[in-house]
């Protein structure tokens, strides 16, 4: 086990045991202050910067990777860097290690209290590709809308079902959540209306982005996968449900997902989820070869729903049925590259049994059976005002090394 | 009609009357010489530099547009940009205005033969959309797999159906196209096996190009489109027809086209195409009022399709059911952001009868009746070393306003 993993370390910043963000975490994220952006390290309250650190010459040997306001450079360094940087970040934070923790001006200048600063985009994300690769959820839908027997596609289980999304809608946790208008079918009509959406919904995910690309006509081996990802966000991919039941035949959803998908601010790298591999699901039928991978794993990531201060949902992200290895390599199989920066979500991930429904659509039985919430209020689907929240983390002995949130509150829609 | 597309204007440059580049036409595009990248307008066969005359002085209100190696930054201008560089250009380029024609030392630096450049994408495209707004090819498509009652799915007349689209894989024309590889199913098998793609196709489709970009949460109007919308280029959305099949339920179709698209290199204006416009198709039922335009007009744009030396289609882009306006208010109607440089192709464009097909899935339907071509050879579908080569233009009283060419040719499956 790496170091920086181990969780004995300790750091001279002080957090609780329940942080997300302990000296085991580390994810990288990019913030505004005074009027300057640049990326910086999350380590309890406080963020790290980067840029500093740079200027100073603690990551000598690497070019300017900091110096900007995207983490795009970094990631399109790949593993080595990041782990480079990794370890002096992490060194640089101990307890036991007096370099920042004994430099007062240094400190001053580096270490920023986060109610001082604005989160901004971690990443200028090229294209997001949405995964479907949660078989409680694919069963839970196709079972409503098809009837038990039919509830999984033919090719469900020989690969993982996904969809090309909406790259320029994907928004920062916080940003507000404007009722979409459109087309629906009303029940019992023909023809469609034109009105603000009654279904609307969101969706519990994780996604990972790409760290170096993949050249076109070339696919990323199973088992290389993960040198091209570089760590984990938490996604709401925001839907309106009656707007996708009427358009998304044949070519999927389109404006029903378009409006607006959320991720929370701080990356999480895939070296500090490590700890927290465990067996990958057992695949029946085994998958062709190109998505066998020597050693399948995934990670246990408690996930959670909030509906205001409600929790309505738990799940984990260890029952996704394809693991984002698999994901990577059926993305690129064809051929198509991925760039720096790519977005890939997991899909609605759903959980076995009662309470782990990662969407109101499943939550509800498609409006059947509302939920209650602590208030004593119900609800089938979203109603304006309503604020989502999705928490994530792994647990470890003693600290948990976790994803921070990603919220939104529905706006009224336009007049 | 503006002057810049007065049919009597002649340029000092020569071309003939079947040229695609005339002076009526000044199509943008990005071009390498001596190793240096900037943009270009197109007149007959040479490329006026305008990062030249940009550092000349000749575009003087406007700021620094023109040192960079993408169109973007004039893309997000909007129309009065566009319109007075236009203008400039077609002043300079005139036979009867001396400021260029006779002074040799500028010409000589801005006029360059197209032999000595090297093309490049004209944009960096953000996000990608792919419609499907031919009624032909929805209804030939429709009719192979559903039969000739449920042609059409009950949305098609109703919104201007879609799907989000890979632009990594976006690349220029010439650019080789390596056959895929992935899931299908053969026939008589219930399992899917790993193959080389046995069914590869061209898309013959029209693209455009977002200039100014929207706002998150606000719907562009029908009416406001044209002011979004810099101009077009050909597109070919290369597609393997028996992975999509096997994967396209319930989410559209994924990694059957994610491994390539190809576009023309030059951009041809709206401004230039402005004496094509045409009336739109009638539509029945009428759609809903967010997609009624005052004024609903499309363009008359001949358009060909080459496999080698035979002409195997011909189409023409006036046959689009759902024109660009609407498919841009109905990308945006629920709230989604466009940006500059954001690509929306158009579907294949099939024409009404014999001939017209914009894919080999509909010229062979569906590999029933092969196509026979000048040599004697026959198709069903693409084989490896076959050029495809699409090719449009309007048609003036003796001039052409046209798109040059999108080509390229299938190289064979990796081993």
């Amino acid at each position: 086990m790496p170091i920086t993993t181990d969780p004995k370390l300790r750091s001279f910043v002080d957090y609780d045991e329940k942080s997300h963000f302990p000296i085991q975490n580390l994810p990288f994220g990019i913030f505004t202050e005074k009027g300057q952006t640049r990326p910086g390290v999350r380590i309890g309250d406080m963020v790290l910067d980067l840029a500093v650190l740079e200027k100073r010459g603690f990551f000598p040997s690497r070019p300017k990777l900091f110096n900007t306001s995207t983490l795009n450079p970094f990631l399109a360094m790949g593993r080595s860097t990041w782990r480079a940087v990794r370890a002096t970040v992490s060194r640089l934070l101990r307890e036991d290690v007096g370099e920042l923790r004994d430099n007062s001006e240094l400190r001053g200048k580096a270490l920023i209290p986060v109610q001082n600063i604005t989160l901004q985009m971690p990443v200028a994300i090229g294209d997001y590709t949405d995964f479907y690769s949660s078989r409680e959820h694919a069963v839970n839908v196709g079972t409503m809308f098809r009837g038990k027997e039919n509830a999984l596609m033919p090719n469900w289980r020989h690969l993982p079902v996904a969809y090309h999304g909406r790259s320029s809608s994907v928004v920062l946790s916080g940003t507000p959540i404007r009722r979409p208008r459109g087309q629906v079918i009303l029940e019992n009509q023909e023809n469609p209306v034109f009105t603000a959406s009654r279904l609307l919904d969101f969706e519990l995910e994780v996604g990972f982005f790409i760290g170096p690309g993949s050249e076109l006509g070339h696919p990323v081996p199973v088992d290389a996968a993960a040198e091209h990802i570089f760590g984990m966000v938490l996604v709401n991919d925001w839907s309106a449900r009656d707007i996708q039941k009427w358009e998304y035949q044949p070519l999927g959803p389109f404006t029903a997902k378009n409006f607006a998908t959320s991720i929370s601010p701080w990356v999480v790298p895939l070296d500090a989820l490590e700890p927290f591999l465990c067996k990958a699901p057992e695949q029946v039928p085994r998958p062709l070869p190109y998505l066998q991978a020597k050693n399948a794993r995934t990670y246990d990531i408690n996930l959670e729903v909030y509906l205001q201060n409600s929790r309505i949902s738990s799940s984990n992200f260890k029952y996704l049925y394809w693991n984002i290895a698999q994901q990577l390599a059926h993305h690129t199989i064809t051929g198509c590259n991925v760039n720096p920066g790519d977005l890939m979500a997991s899909g609605t991930i759903s959980a076995p049994g009662e309470g782990g429904c990662g969407s109101m659509l499943e939550l509800s039985w498609n409006g059947s059976k509302p939920i209650r919430l602590h208030n004593g209020e119900e609800r089938k689907f979203l109603r304006d005002g309503d604020t989502v929240t999705l928490t994530g983390w792994c647990q470890g002995a003693g600290f948990r090394v976790g994803f921070g949130e990603v919220t939104g509150t529905i706006l009224p829609a336009l007049d």
